[in-house]
């Protein structure tokens, strides 16, 4: 069966990546684009200056971009993909789920709202619940539903596979490619021969909603993981593909062996777009790997990637690896709205 | 007053930072060069690929290359410079300090024998006193010394400046540059739009060397400082200048302005190479600072830049940042040579 | 129809981009891959160090590589490509030719041997008929066929589509990219933050292989085509893509909607690897377009893409552009083979 | 003697190399700094976002920003350096000549006006005397002094040095850095692993401006060099150095040798940050030089650097290289300041 489905944002870069997942998606057709006032009543394919490395599918370059406003949503549409800047999003986002559209957003507002799910959909789907909650406390008719940053999301696989283990801290340092700045976000003269130990707001996102995303919905209320999380964030010369090296302490101490196995075996969901195996792990005989360039694309840049793991004094290091603008963003909010599909949200 | 002073393995990267760097000494002459069998008998100038962006000083380009051969040393050389490849150093090194030489050396060979100091001038200058050991140990009339690995180098100055906190636990992750692994050492296509996330034997280096300069050396013996130490080292496209992210912890549980102020304290030592101050702090309105292209270079490329101070659950994050072949490499030698001078060892 | 063919050199960066474009071919099916003496009898998966971003197809990585040696080659196979370093295929090929296979070769000895085809299907497929001559000449039963170097190959298209013009000078510039040198040919210490105008012998073979390829031959010699070719080689600090800037100069003076006209309607070969249309024109709206990273990849990286037609006070410039592995090297020499099957040499 | 001068537009990249280079200068003493109305008023040392790699001098950092207006300079101020956005320079950049300011423009507005004096001191210091006919025809008592463009500055005194050969016609082909199009022109998603065949304006500049620096001023008249020149500017990844590839003809037929002795004698102006040699020539021994990296700082980054000559069948080809913010805009109006010092015009 299939949805109809809005893009809100569509121009942008993660816009253009949406465009591209939704181009035969087995599920969802495009029934609207949406942009800024300035681009409204364009066709799509004058209005967005597209920057992948595949052409436009015809049909869609000739859809009229709509301003991005509620009125302007058909009636019909039942999912809306946004990558809105996170504050047109904080604005337009409410006013939409209180319309009654369904909406499942990349931007970072309301991640941490107590109401707000925070899902990847092979981690916490049971957290999708939530909107019983907000419809509640709202009064919406519709629902928002967010996916994690790009940084997150890329470690919280490994660790929500280990957390059988007892985990119980967590420090990680990222190498970071500029695509997760969006297109004009870090200049060449910033980052050529050069890398910046700082990405503003970063380590917060990492540390705050890796705990939402591994924490337990009881059905009324959400608790955070215990786990310490602490995170040192870096942009690095790549394009694409967020490297990740992360330091974890368990109550049981697993071993390296045991850390892969547990990885290796994460199921994925059974929705389109999630990868199986979830969780590509390199052995002891490839310490080289993952590497942003040769294992971003792995599972069409929906699957993890993990390697390096090896004992410290006190836990296990281990290396991981996300496309960013892929699994990262707009892949993760497509998943979120195969899982609303899925479950019965639209 | 003047020593004469050779340079084993001049022609190679870390050879030609050691030309640069005597030029001009106000202590040191250039009174030998050695290189491969294949170069000897020709001028300097012909026998060096030279690839630093001054051009060779004129008089060291008429210099007649020499084998490194014990028997083709000048008697009257009070001092080698060594950055021979590790293996060629393991068979050489032991055979110039058995006839009398005494060799400051960059090879990563016997850097953790008991008897042989690991030093860094402004942090454990007393370590200098093993040649005592060594000496009897080995029947020696010469001397050997080393410097530490260039991304150990980076991080040592700032966690000595904070042991006074009582160091319990240090977890480190990396951000090399290319020419760590010398010129040929890393491939364009291997790099260009990548990170690797391994460097071959990096990880050890950096957790036992770690130790072994902060450890105590009672006159007799040197302990190993108890600190924990994990490292994750990655290579990514920069040219030079290593960047590393620590976490720490520490029995006393300072501030990060205490942490700040007491990197920002640290002593320089009274050496012509030795930067005054030893560390650069950026503050907490900098926290994209230190960075590669920036920072490397403060203090003639011996300066350790350090920033991003802040708390975590358990201890205090930091970024630090040094040039890996200045400060990391032949610069490191070079300093211990100096310390050897002025201890009057030479 | 199937043909059963050989990879010569098949563990090397040409020859991993030969099993990929293998893969799944329509008329050919790999019967067997050779290699240095090292990797005989090892299983390709375990001998290839696999560097492309897609895996080694299964069956393929469980072949037992051979030794590059006539007497290891089966006799029932058809066709053999070759991307084997030129001094080593300098001594095979003929070998191999007398022996009674045909070999389509990219490697660059002999491209300019009278009695060689230097072939590019869509270009001059007429010139596979100098096999009679050299058969003749040499007395072999199987025959020798080259493709052009990838510098060539990504201007001579362009060429071609407008010598009807009556084409007189020619002189271009390149910006080539790293993976034209092979995996370890350009170290990253080299080329990070620069650029280096001199590729050993490039300049020459862009002058007499372009000459070759636009020549005619009248069956039984092949004359040189009369423009003046000069050319200008430059590696820069990309990974695939050659980029060249084209100054050409003609007898009549095609306007600049003549060029682009003439080049978007140059004809495709009939052929499963040639793409259709050959060459892709950006318009004058388009001025930043041919680029490496965008456009490489067009037809699947075997189309040649252009853009940047103006007028100059005595012709035309413009740009053009080729994937340098793809249609520049295997996907060359696969062409190649391809019309061997369709003219039935093999 | 000293002269007090003002930099317009202080903050901005190349208000930041114009600090730099006037920093100890022998001549000149900063007595003005101005910025846009937003920095007007705060100290240069917050104002400006320093992005060189030597501290901002300290007591620069001290001096208060004035806004870009001529009421705010100081009436004993000799001579301005211009470096604002071409827009804003042609409106106030007449206002600042009429009430008596002589300025020294790297805008690019006005740079081919008949009245316009476009020079570079090595090579047509004569045109200088431009100001009479501009000062008859404006009624100013000031002056507005031009340099050229980055990339036509690489190549003119190159071909200069060879005019005497007869010039007839020059194509070129540039790959320029990014530092070109400001600190924010282009994004680091634009140009890793790419380049832009493409530069707005750019090909024109080098065309236009060429012929007029090298043509002939008769003490009224300024005619053009009657050289076609046609220009191919692309961007590439590098940070600073353009490299120009340069393919000339001339009606005497010089051999390599004489092209690389006339360059290489290429006399230096006395002034005194003009280098000597003018021209640093790389024999037919070093074919892969200049290079950005390795050559881009000779002369303190004023000298041109060439390379690569070589005969064409109509000509030569040849490579040169410039510093393109130092000799390419700060430090070529600082130069034509010299040379408008020296010549009594201040």
């Amino acid at each position: 069966m299939s949805h109809r489905v809005g893009v809100l944002g569509a121009t942008g870069a993660v816009g253009q990546r949406f465009i591209r997942l939704l181009d035969d998606h087995p599920e969802f057709e495009i029934a609207c684009l949406t942009a800024s006032d300035a681009s409204a009543g364009e066709p799509y394919g004058e209005a967005a200056k597209w920057r992948l490395d595949t052409p436009i599918p015809d049909e869609v370059g000739e859809i009229t971009v709509r301003a991005t406003d509620p009125a302007e949503i058909p009636d019909d549409v039942d999912l809306l993909f946004s990558s809105l800047p996170s504050d047109v999003a904080a604005e337009i986002e409410p006013d939409l789920c209180a319309a009654g559209y369904v909406v499942s957003s990349n931007s970072s507002n309301d991640r941490l709202a107590d109401d707000v799910p925070l899902t990847i959909p092979e981690i916490n789907p049971d957290h999708l619940d939530l909107i019983e909650v907000q419809r509640d406390e709202r009064g919406w008719d519709g629902a928002l539903v967010k996916n994690p940053n790009c940084s997150t999301i890329t470690m919280v696989p490994t660790l929500a596979a280990l957390t059988e283990f007892g985990l119980e801290r967590v420090q990680v340092s990222t190498l970071q490619a500029v695509s997760g700045a969006g297109y004009s976000g870090v200049t060449s003269m910033e980052i050529l021969d050069n890398a910046v130990p700082h990405i503003g707001g970063e380590e917060e996102k990492m540390e705050t909603e890796s705990r939402k995303l591994l924490g337990e919905f009881d059905g009324a209320e959400l608790s955070q993981h215990p786990a310490d999380v602490a995170a040192s964030c870096n942009r690095i010369p790549t394009l694409d593909g967020h490297l990740e090296n992360v330091f974890a302490e368990f109550a049981d101490d697993p071993s390296p062996g045991a850390v892969r196995e547990a990885m290796a075996s994460a199921p994925s969901a059974d929705l389109p777009s999630s990868p199986d195996p979830l969780i590509h792990v390199f052995g002891e005989d490839r310490p080289e790997r993952p590497q942003p360039r040769m294992d971003r694309m792995r599972g069409d840049g929906m699957r993890i990637v993990a390697g390096g793991v090896q004992s410290t004094a006190e836990g296990v290091k281990y290396d991981c690896l996300a496309h960013n603008t892929i699994r990262g963003a707009a892949g993760a909010s497509l998943l979120n709205g195969e899982l609303l599909a899925n479950e019965g949200w639209i």
